[in-house]
This record gives C-alpha cells, sequence and structure tokens, in this order.
C-alpha cells in the first residue's frame, strides 16, 4: 500500500467510521448471531493474490457488522461500559500509524516520557497521593487491564515480604492474600498464574453495604499468622463489579502498614469519578496504599486498552520483575536517567498508549471530562428513582455512582428471562450478577453517548416486557 | 467530538500520517532528544478546559516526531522490527472505531470467530501440525506478545504437570524448565511471575551453530529427575533473538513426548518464513509441540502487538487459566458451543486485534506476504557477502534468514564505539548483541520499505564511520 492509497483508504475508513457513529442506534446492540455463524460466512482458507480494498470494506458492512455487539451504542448497559471517543480513536491511529515499541526509553522517548507525564497529570487531577507521582519514588504505568496491574502488584508484594527471594527460589507456598467476596475475579487469576494457589486467597465478608468487614479481616489475618502462614497483601476495592461499593481504605490503610501488608487498590471503574471534587472522597486513606489502578477505558473516554497502574515504590516493582539481557543494554538505561517501562509490565513489548489518554486529556479538558462523569450519575440516579417508584421492581441496593442494580418483585427466574429477552430484543444490552445471593439485574450508565432519551426509551421496554412476560406466566 | 468533527479531523490525521510515511527518511531514525527534554516542553497541568485539535495536531509535529524512534523507517535496523503496514493500520483503525471488548464471545461474535479464523488460516499457510487448528482439540488465540504467550504456556505446563493442583496448592518448588542459553529472556521473566522461581531455569549450552544441545539437556534432564526435581517444561527456539539459529524440534519433540515434559515452541521471528515453502522445514517436528507461538508484528507486516499463540491442547490451557465469576455468566458460555477467550490469556478484556490481521492477509494475499520475507532475506544475505568480503569486518555467523551478525576486527569496545556513533548519526539505527561471548553488532533487514538504496548506504555509513574510528584511534 503506498502512502496515496493509505490516504485514499483511509480517507474511506474515517467516513466509514463517522457514518457508523452516526447509524449505530441502527444496530442490534447485542450481536443477534448465532455461534458458528460469522466464521460460516467467511472462506476456508487465506486468499492467494491480494484482494481489492473495495472487497475487506464490502465485508466490514456485510459480515463484521452484523457480528458486532456495539460496546459503544448509547443503548449498551452491560458490564463496565469500554468506553471511546472521537479524540480517542484518532490517538489510537496515531499511535498504529507512528508503530514504534516502548519497551525501552531510548526506542522513542517521547512514548515514555509521555507517559509519565500524563500519570502524572493524573494524580493531580484524581488527587492521588503524592507519593505516587514519578517526582518521588513512586510513578505510574499503562497497562492493558486492571488484571495485569494487580498481577503487577501482586508479584511486587510476594517478593518484597519474601525479601525478592521468590525471584529466585520460587513462590512460598504459605503467602496469603486478602479481599472481599465482592472484590474482581482477576484476584484468583492472579493467584493462579503467581504460583500462589486459590487455597491462599482469603475472600473476607462484607456488610450490609457489600463493604469489606474490617473486623472479619482482623481476625482471619490473626488466625493465618497463628498458623504460621504469611500474609503479604490486601486488595481493596473502589467501586465493585457488582455494586459500586467502595471498602473503607482508612481502616485498611491503618492496618496494613503496621502488618507490613502490600494495600492494592482497584478502582478501575470508580476511580474516575475522583476528577470531580464532590467524589475525590472515595481516595482517603489511599495514602498508605501501596499500588493502585484506575481505567480510563471505564469511564474516561479513552477506547480499550488504558488502565493506569501506580505504584509508591516503583524500585519494588522494577526489582520484582526486571530481567536484563545483555541484547537490550543501551547507554540511556545504563545511565539510570530514564524509565524503561519493560520492567513495569508482564510482556516485553509495548504500544504508545499514552497517545491516546493525551488527545482525550486536551481535547476535552479536565472540564469536559468531569461534565461526562456527572452525566452519567445524573442519568443513573434519575433511573434508580423511577425505578424505586415503580412498584414491581426494587433497588438491590441505593444506586453507587452510574450503576443500577436492581430487581422484579417475581424472583431470580422471572429476572434472568427477563434480561434474556431484553438483551434478545437488541434494542437494549444489560448484564447481571448475583448480590446477596440473589439474581440482580445490572445497568451502567456511562457510555460516551447515552443521553436520558435512552434511559427512558430502556426503562420503558423493560417495564412493557416485564409486562408481556407477567402475563404469559 | 461529533461525528462531523471526527470525519474532518480524521481525514486530517489520515494526511498527517500519509505525509509522515513519505518524509519518513527525513527523520533522525533513533530520536536525538536527551532524557527529561521531551517531558521538558509539555506544561505542568493538564488542560482546564478544551484545547482546539489543531493544538495537537501541532504538538505532534514539533514535540511528539522529535521524540520518536521511527520503527518503521527503512533505516531501522535495530532488534527485531515491529514492522506495520497500511492495512495493518488501517485495520487497528477500524478496531478502535467499534472498540469492542471481546472478553465473551457474546460481547461481540465477530470478534471471537474472526480470530479463531484467521488463526486456523495461518495453520494451513505456515504448514503448522493439525494438531493446532481449532477443528480438533487445539487452537489459536491473538496475545499481545510472545512474553505472555510463553507465561500462559508455562502456566498450562505446570498445571498439567501437577495434575491442576497448583491453581489451588500454589507452585510446586521442585518445577525445573528448560531452554537453551540464546532463547530469549522472557523464560526467566515468565519463570519469575509464574512462581517457578530463577534457580529452577536451566538454560543449556548450544552448540557452535548456537543451537541447543540436546544430548546436555538429556544429562540435565536425568540428574534434575535423580535430584527429585520435576522437570515440566523445554521451550525451544526457532530464530533466537541474537542469531536466529533454529533449535532441532524433532529431536526435543522425540524426547519430551515420553518425559512428558510440555514442549513450547517460540517462533517470534522466524515463524512468518514458514510462508515459504523453502523455509517451511523448520518446522519439521512441530507435531510434537504443545504449544507455539510467532509474531505477525515481527515479519508480517501488522503493527504490534499480534502474537499467534497456539495449543495442542486448549481444554489445558482454560482449564488453568479459568476463573468463573457469576456476573460474567451467559447463555452462549454456558452452551459450550463457544470459545471465550478470556481463558486463554493473561487478562479479562481484550481488543479486537484480529481485524488488522484480516485487513494484512487480504490486502497482501498469501502471495505479497511471501513476497516480502524474500525479500528481506534477500537483501540480508547480498549485504552478508559484501561484509564477508571487507576485509575489516566479519560475519559472526553465517547469516540466518534476514539476520546479519558482525564484527569489526579491532574487538569489543571498538564495535560499540562503532555502533553508538552509527546510531548518534540519526542516519541509521542497529543493536547489538554479545556471541561466543564477543560484542555483536546486529542487522535485521525486516522493515515494510527497505530496499536495497537503504542497505548500501547503511554500509556506506558503517565503513566511513569505522574508517574515521580507526584513524582518531
Amino acid at each position: 500500500m503506498t502512502p496515496e492509497e493509505f490516504r485514499q483508504w483511509g480517507h474511506q475508513l474515517i467516513d466509514w467510521l463517522a457514518d457508523y457513529q452516526q447509524q449505530i442506534e441502527q444496530y442490534p446492540v447485542r450481536s443477534a448471531l448465532k455461534p458458528g455463524e460469522f466464521r460460516a460466512s467467511l472462506p476456508a482458507h487465506a486468499p492467494e493474490a491480494p484482494e481489492s480494498f473495495q472487497a475487506i470494506l464490502d465485508d466490514l458492512n456485510n459480515k463484521i457488522l452484523p457480528g458486532i455487539t456495539h460496546w459503544q451504542s448509547p443503548n449498551f448497559f452491560a458490564y463496565f461500559p469500554s468506553n471511546a471517543s472521537g479524540y480517542s480513536i484518532l490517538g489510537e491511529l496515531v499511535a498504529a500509524g507512528l508503530s514504534v515499541q516502548g519497551m525501552l526509553w531510548e526506542t522513542s522517548p517521547a512514548c515514555t516520557e509521555l507517559e509519565t507525564h500524563v500519570l502524572d497529570w493524573l494524580v493531580t487531577l484524581l488527587g492521588l497521593p503524592a507519593r505516587f507521582h514519578s517526582d518521588g519514588l513512586g510513578g505510574g504505568v499503562i497497562q492493558d487491564s486492571a488484571s495485569s496491574a494487580l498481577l503487577c502488584a501482586l508479584i511486587a508484594a510476594r517478593e518484597r515480604c519474601t525479601g525478592f527471594n521468590s525471584r529466585l527460589q520460587g513462590s512460598d507456598n504459605r503467602l496469603v492474600l486478602y479481599a472481599s467476596t465482592e472484590a474482581h475475579s482477576s484476584l484468583e487469576k492472579a493467584a493462579v498464574i503467581a504460583g500462589i494457589g486459590l487455597n491462599q486467597v482469603r475472600r473476607i465478608g462484607v456488610d450490609e453495604n457489600h463493604v469489606l468487614r474490617v473486623d472479619e479481616l482482623q481476625r482471619t489475618l490473626a488466625a493465618d499468622r497463628a498458623a504460621g502462614l504469611m500474609p503479604f497483601m490486601v486488595v481493596a476495592t473502589l467501586g465493585t463489579t457488582s455494586s459500586l461499593s467502595c471498602d473503607p481504605l482508612p481502616a485498611l490503610s491503618a492496618l496494613c502498614g503496621p502488618e507490613k501488608l502490600w494495600l492494592h487498590v482497584d478502582a478501575a471503574m470508580a476511580g474516575s469519578a475522583a476528577l470531580c471534587p464532590e467524589y475525590r472522597h472515595i481516595h482517603e486513606g489511599l495514602e498508605g496504599a501501596d499500588s493502585y489502578c484506575f481505567n480510563p477505558h471505564k469511564w474516561l473516554l479513552t477506547n480499550f486498552d488504558c488502565d493506569c497502574f501506580y505504584v509508591a515504590d516503583r524500585a519494588a516493582l522494577t526489582r520484582a520483575l526486571s530481567v536484563a539481557p545483555a541484547y537490550l543494554d543501551n547507554p540511556a538505561s545504563q545511565s539510570g536517567a530514564v524509565i524503561d517501562y519493560r520492567d513495569w509490565q508482564i510482556p516485553l513489548g509495548r504500544r504508545f498508549r499514552a497517545l491516546k489518554l493525551w488527545f482525550v486529556l486536551r481535547g476535552f479538558g479536565a472540564a469536559g471530562l468531569r461534565q461526562n462523569i456527572r452525566h452519567g450519575i445524573a442519568l443513573a440516579q434519575r433511573w434508580g428513582k423511577i425505578i424505586e417508584a415503580d412498584p414491581n421492581f426494587e433497588l438491590a441496593c441505593p444506586v453507587a455512582f452510574n450503576l443500577i442494580c436492581f430487581r422484579h418483585h417475581k424472583g431470580d427466574a422471572f429476572n434472568r428471562q427477563l434480561k434474556n429477552a431484553l438483551n434478545d430484543s437488541g434494542k437494549m444490552y444489560l448484564s447481571h450478577t448475583v448480590l446477596d445471593g440473589r439474581y440482580t439485574l445490572r445497568l451502567c450508565v456511562g457510555q460516551s453517548t447515552v443521553q436520558a432519551q435512552h434511559t427512558d426509551a430502556a426503562w420503558s421496554l423493560i417495564v412493557q416486557t416485564a409486562q408481556k412476560q407477567s402475563e404469559v406466566l
């Protein structure tokens, strides 16, 4: 492809995406395809000869689009959003076009330094503790996801606890880590990967607000220590997956410091809210945390993947993860004056992900990002009041930030059927969780383009569908 | 950003990237910036109000470009290439624009099924064993890098060896894994992450061709078994980082099967060459491997990140890595009729990376990709003959595929100084390794746009720079 062909076809694709943005509400939110149906539309073998760009474009329309679940639709309320914006898409385009690989500072200084810089900007914007700023002993790095951030934190925590001996000897089977029953399942995955083992993961109970019970944590810690085990890490969540509940950071910080436990704070979804002064209180107590992450790809208009991960002691992280082959030596690394992000993450290579975040921060400004957060929360709170007023439904818990957890009164089977019917309709997409042992419907109002008209239409559809379902049963 | 603004600014950025492609040779290949210089050009705080798109574009030109080490320059010969093409850049643009998150089949069937399909296409194109095809018990998945692929293979191998008990109990300190002294450093990193420990990594010596010595492996295995240890994995390399040497797969397959060792084959760089029938012999013996990976982002014109990872027994991988929270339940997953790629990788979330690979395979066709492989190899072989004929230089080993390892006769310090002077010139960029204990210069000829004029100019510069350096010393 010559630069002139790139120019021509690039313009076509930009137009195609702009049209997609304008037409997105016409598509079923969740793809209506059956398993295997998409593959059946594809040729069995790769082409031997080049195909025309038009053929690819035609297939985008005729084959790919029907197979897409439209995460960017304003009628997508499932899971947590993976929200994008024009700025982030264009930032990703520039990153792909430059196509640098930022494993070392030398392999593109701007790739490394823009990342450090933008993550420092966010320390200020979110009111994070100064110890996470790169001008001290800490600093930030972009990971693909909160799962990977947690795994990196866990490795650093494991090594700090074992005097960096697990690196050499392998993991110690006495190591134990702690989180609430509401913490994300990436905890178990990280424990499996890191050779800790599921039996060494303690899930601590929660109170009526789905918040970790510090007294139970203390009792479990004491019992484990008495049994000769080695507690090494506590994972606190700001914004749990099921209900966006926030664990009590001040109490956990007060506990983890003296107990020499690595405190990791997973604020993947809720962290972005701290851009707004009225929600910044969620970070109270964070000054006692060893690491922290939040996901701009969830609620800061930056397309997946973009998780911002901070550590208070970057040396602990890099000492845990560093391996240094001769072929990566270079004068800048030897000078000690630069960051080589390869030592801050699981893989070696890395994309220039800071670009899209920089585009977003500049294109919206902090004010624009705050407005987007407040907009989603206002819509969710308004919707929550409507649900509360409906005699057939109940809120499963108070609306936290932009997440609504609710149920029809007719019980688990009814709610499951309701969810499937709504998703099958193609008009909206929601997900579920189990809260207090009960099947619970979840609506997260965080899409980039969602407006009151969408939440109102979705609610009408929910009411009508439940009504029909009640009549049939 | 409205769709109309996206259209307008998107067109501007496409033009900017097309211009970049046309002008790329004007820039110093390696950024000339000093540590901290880029950051010093940026404001200390994020903007409160939105900035104009023009301001961002101006900064791309004035600030970002000087901080870029131009991996896509035809004068970039360092490391292994991370090569891109117009097709892959545009595929990445579409992926960013659709911005789906493919953790589950349901969250975009096309994202999952296109990935399986394209990886099946590559099984045929590369002549990989049928056991890696998804129509049997195996299958392929896209990882960010060969490091992550190796880590996934290691976790699956660890679990298979321990009867899936390490998942529960934590890693077993008797586990040992094996690879040659020339295997990539991602081996140590994976062992650290997985709680195996560096002491449990055996680096086996190589012969005069930098190929793993199977006899030494056998002796080491026997000694470890005699010592009560648990050998569980061998990592073979097709195309080592230092010299593109290829380990003896037939012998390793014959050994690993009966010894019940997981054989992982890292073909990150060289695997792509198997597109050409004349290089397909590198895969002889691969039918005995449990897993395999190669990187289209190295030599298949697909921008980073894109590693294709295959397993012969997908159940071993998913059983090792799966965690299943209630909030990810859905009818399609429960049916067992679909792949949920979240269980094939370290993180939970994932981008639609198959799109760019699909664009590339269709845009170039297999014929075009073969032509690119042969072109790089022909240029490297030609360059190697020129170096061989120069009395001041020697090849450190025969040119393998597209990699030239060479040295000036004046020894390590001279070569190090030569490398730094060449890279400081901005006219070319090369890297080094240590081969047979000696400092060795590396030139990899795999860039998307490299032509004989570039290798000729680079060689003239090397000769002149060495000449000047000889006169001064």
